[in-house]
């Protein structure tokens, strides 16, 4: 059993149901019935008027997002593990045409206004140094911790202070607002975020994630900078629909939810083991080599987290009794 | 009924079967069992080691592509009406951080040796002047015509001949293919072309490209810069199974083979109303107002092509009696 | 005797005595004092408020200028002969990171309203299709002729319709001026140009240009992009103190009107062999590859300018009776 | 009297005099006579065969320098207080086309193996993760401090081990060799340094500094760079003539000399209030507020650096009976 990645999981039968629906002739790119409906479905869904895209990568989400809010010259603040810094192999600066990654340390992959503040005082306001155009969190972090909405509420003041641009990676935003039983408004534009990538691949979607705008003035340039990087599928009707499918009824909630159940069970075994608290679907626990290798040989798979930790990740289709025999087997350790 | 695009249409049904089949668990990027056949089923289908990746896009494959055969300060060669030029944004642009498009004319959108020559004859072998590093063409081309292998031939030996990379942007490729009744290798590498787009969603895929290097040392390249652009999508298992289902059993071949039949029947029918040859899935046809008027009012919809002319394009799924009466239409015209 | 261009001629006397002048300590980048002066130099040769900033090559002045006019996705209008386009080695491309040049024809390098709103006619205002941003004029154009303040007025219209950013590249924009015997406001933001690039080495100086801002809210982006770009010299009092000289006095335009008075009487002998009005300081002629042999065996030097013909450029240092033996060696061909 | 930096210090006399040598008409561009001479004389200089250009600025020298050793996917490993990281704007990432610049912590700015290796340590090699092409050291470091020809080929060793590109900012190239007193050669070439950018505005030059290249193969590339980046001014000679008149009779290695010599007096009469051992021209010293306003009231004029520190850059006009008078007020404090 695997616990890699929640972004290799399966599809939501609901998605596979609605692709296979969506696959009929209409119009190609964005001018389908499906990628029609984004707007009005991600409005009623942030009680807002907002601007939704489909892309089908996180990183087109958040590359494209950077883009919209941060010019060539400027920088981008951001934790030193975010996955924007750490694993997008420089797609960032790539989508930016330049711009320059500037990291703030902290706790779980969080940024702390404090931290930010801290950062912000070290550079210089002249020609000479890049200046700060844009901010970007994870929800849930990359150690699977959430921000409230109060947290991301004082990082967006901070921002409207500075004229800072801000985005939210929510490649897996399901997971943190099950989590926190808030609303989504609450946890986005209500605390000053700007744009979202609401992330639907780890959530039960096939290929396809959401870039929310609640400033408006961005989409039209979002749109064209969509093209420009490869991003308008032409058949974009499967990926609208698969965004369709996991809003409606709230799916995207309940699969959050449940791989957040799942990790929990796995966390409540591992007790003290945890080297972080267990607040969405992403377990990091301390393991020697040789207990990692006799879960190993029960059949569970994980990666190594550095020296004497290992990471697991649930996923919206993991149902307790498919995760007891690992949590039984961690507590046995 | 509609004759907008071939990129608009439905899915092959084996294309489907394969993308559920593709529903389970398995590694994530292109660490998965199907993205790990395509090196040895296109290696098959070309008689030679290739390296071939998929992406979800043609542009994606078209730009990645070039930015490995062009470096910034470069130039590509390519056809006036090129996609590449005139579609796509300036995604060239972008991918290869600003080469520059060097178009030559040419009737049909087909790129002759010597209009070629002469414009290479332009340049001046200087700083001041941006040099010619690569060359793309379109296979059929956006006018619906073919290369053959031995025009493909002539245009390989002078990009060997001053050091110019060869690309072909294969969006129909199956349909040059299939029209022509050469092997793909003899329309390929044999013929010097150093990469290929390959498209498959043209040709029943949902949303799958193929970016095949003929030319050793590249793919490691591209394979970043994939990464870096937000194109390796994590659940790349579904695009690597569209791949293989659209080339087992040649059926890239029927499809491609379809719908050049289908635009046969509708070619025969317009007789000298058509503006170029009909060689593969494209039609374009000399209609005044008034009677592609009579044509949407007989619920045919296609793009009007400049004044007194339109272009209609058929697909996969056309079948002979799907488009009989939209022949007998324009017969009757 | 050379002629290849004038951007190759001594320093103005003036121009030397000023760097030699600002031989001193003081502040480096752009906190001299000779930096500091130059606002209001240029304020007040143009009767408006402007920001002037140097920097040292004209290739630098255009493209931070259109950096600043046009974003990545968009396009540059210019004329298929500009210097932008010709012999920029793709500079525009990178300062803009990837904007696309959209070139239209012209008699003599000038662009007209007519062909410029039959070339945007041609673009479809969609995603897949560059929207242009920008235009950029060369006066005096590559062929020596000079656009009046109506000519750039009606472009300027066009520019303000469809809000397109205008720029002038005037790397010989004292031998217009001079040629015109108008106001520098006139033939710049009275006619809707939002930035220049005024030229200063071609006109005496050592190795300085002028980007000059009517269009406010720009330079102090300008000034990031040009130190981003490598072109803040830490010396750059040497920079300013050669655009003060060449101001002050007018000895700016008392340098553009000697070279096109040198011009004149070489465009005077060679007569009906001129291929294009003499307007400024350029001559094109027609002659036989023995005729510019012979012309060279008297020691004079020059540019073949494709079969047939030649170019020369005077200079502010020629004076009439250096040029006169030129003459009248052409006019005894 | 001001001790800011030695880039705003006066021109050499003889720099001054070669630039009035070089007024006269020659060819454009670097087609010059001085230009031509460059390649000689710096291969003579570093006793092997090298290929030298004139830039205007050491921004442009090392981020051309840079974007030929990395790609626009790769990285730049650098110091944590680097020049290229903090003070140039964003310019590597600009003429890279985003590469990332990686950096590594140092006492004195400076890097060391043992760090580089710990550094490397964390890249995992796969394309979700930048990997590093090149490595930038200055020297004389950031903070005065100068690495020996075996600290560089230490260095270089492991760039051969690692097939990482190696570039020297030599800002103060001169004060470095000056101050080790070994030869050009055994601190570049001869310990792997691939490419340095050599220091000529610090050390008497009006606006000119070399990029040398020692391994084959680049400089082709960086010439059209430099050109694509507005940096090929027209009449290179003044610069050229500038680079000449330096490295005769080794001026640029007294004037070196001569900022040392000027910066060590200073420093003998500063003590243990140095926070750096002072091995180049540049003094941090530990001052209060006070003191340093006490300073500045004899007419001392030089940057805080952080609380309760100030930076002092002599420079090669620098005499010793010019910093006395300082030195004794700061013995005095």
């Amino acid at each position: 059993m695997r616990f890699f990645s929640d972004n290799a999981a399966p599809v939501s039968p609901a998605v596979m149901t609605a692709i296979m629906a969506a696959d009929t002739l209409d119009t190609a790119y964005d001018g389908d019935a499906w990628s029609g409906r984004l707007d009005a479905a991600f409005s009623a869904l942030f009680e807002t008027e907002v601007s939704a895209i489909w892309v089908p990568t996180g990183t087109a989400a958040n590359c494209l997002a950077l883009a919209t809010l941060c010019p060539p010259f400027g920088g981008v603040l951001c934790h030193e593990e975010a996955h924007v810094e750490m694993d997008e192999a420089g797609a960032p600066e790539f989508f930016t045409h330049g711009a320059k990654l500037m990291t703030v340390p902290g706790e779980g992959a969080k940024v702390a206004p404090d931290m930010l503040r801290a950062k912000l005082a070290t550079i210089r306001d002249d020609v000479h140094q890049v200046q700060a155009h844009a901010l970007t969190i994870t929800n849930a972090t990359e150690y699977g911790l959430v921000y409230t909405p109060a947290e991301v509420a004082a990082l967006g003041d901070l921002c409207r202070e500075r004229n800072i641009g801000f985005h939210m990676d929510g490649a897996r935003f399901a997971n943190a607002v099950a989590s926190l039983g808030c609303s989504p408004a609450d946890l986005t534009w209500r605390a000053g975020v700007d744009a979202l990538s609401f992330g639907f691949t780890k959530n039960g979607g096939m290929s396809a994630e959401a870039l929310v705008y609640f400033r408006p003035g961005l989409v039209d340039q979002a749109k064209r900078r969509r093209k420009r990087a490869g991003h308008l599928l032409s058949k974009g009707r499967y990926l609208a629909a698969q965004l369709l499918a996991l809003i409606a009824d709230d799916l995207w909630l309940k699969n959050g939810a449940a791989a957040n159940a799942a990790a929990k069970r796995v966390a409540d075994a591992a007790g003290d083991r945890c080297l972080h608290p267990v607040q969405a679907n992403e377990i990091f626990i301390r393991v020697t080599a040789a207990e990692a290798a006799s879960l190993r040989a029960l059949g569970y798979d994980f990666y190594d987290w550095g020296e004497g930790a290992a990471r697991l990740v649930t996923a919206w289709h993991h149902k307790a009794e498919d995760v007891q025999p690992l949590a039984d087997a961690i507590a046995a350790l």
